[in-house]
């Protein structure tokens, strides 16, 4: 059964990105990893949020350099902005709802697992129902400021989780978690 | 080498309390664990802060609570308030600087390691540069608000650690992490 993953590299003290977005402390701490492997292989599909997009497109090359371009299949992007969506063939921009954004992409992946990108697209997903695991690099850093993995106080409800795998890529803890529904 | 060690329970989100101060979370998630045997076996005496103190007095047996009855010794508590010193000869409450009260316990601890109580207190011996260790039991769950670990904005920096034992107890990941100054 496909499931729908979010897999990102956090600090301990709880963030994904650091202050301006910062990745270096996660690419800095970034191990070869059997989980990171596990998740890549597995995916069929990817839906990313347009702030993902954004930022990846002008900092990161884009769709071509997910995974270290490691991975290829259809990319989706959500966005509430149809009127302004730039030209690239290679993604898939989608104005739905959430739900249905979900249900396109799982289509998409064709029994694969989908993978959410974009902290704000996962934490919808993570509150309104879809999210089925998150699987997480723990990096050996306190950043204390930046985007946080879960909850801006107005969407913070409490969601148990079963840690499914846990396994250490040098000094990166690697954890899997199933959410619990 | 006596060191500064604190000893927390964290979501996996970041938090180690969760909205109100709760701790339900963490009551529940908790497990025989030998990383916090190990904590406890080697603490010689406790630093606390002044909330930490109210919070424990009002609501877990205060001294007697700490580690379920299981440790006992010196026990500070750090306060701004010298004025407001309630009655308590199980504590010795300190009006001096962050430094010296880490002396004090240091002292106090005889060769063995003082722990820290207390989000406030811990946070300010990482920005100020006394803490040594930081144990975490990362329990399975997102709290989305409450306390966090480090970083109120204004004195976020980053601060880089080293994993030195990771293991698991039970659904709580035990881990061990050295800053690196």
């Amino acid at each position: 059964m496909s499931k729908i993953i979010w897999h990102i590299t956090m600090s301990v003290d709880g963030f994904i990105a650091g202050p301006d977005d910062s990745m270096d402390w996660a690419f800095r701490a970034s191990e070869p990893s059997a989980l990171a492997d596990e998740i890549r292989e597995g995916t069929g599909a990817i839906l990313g949020g347009r702030r993902w997009y954004d930022a990846a497109a002008s900092k990161y090359d884009g769709v071509a350099g997910i995974y270290g371009g490691g991975w290829s299949g259809p990319v989706f992007v959500l966005t509430h902005r149809p009127e302004d969506i730039p030209e690239d063939p290679t993604v898939t921009f989608l104005s739905e709802g959430l739900r249905d954004a979900v249900g396109t992409a799982r289509d998409a992946a064709a029994g694969k697992n989908v993978e959410i990108f974009g902290a704000n697209t996962a934490q919808q997903c993570l509150d309104a129902g879809p999210l089925d695991e998150i699987a997480v690099h723990l990096a050996p850093v306190l950043l204390g400021d930046g985007v946080r993995l879960y909850g801006a106080p107005a969407m913070a409800r409490q969601i148990d989780l079963e840690r499914t795998d846990a396994s250490e890529s040098g000094q990166v803890t690697d954890l899997r978690f199933r959410v619990r529904k």
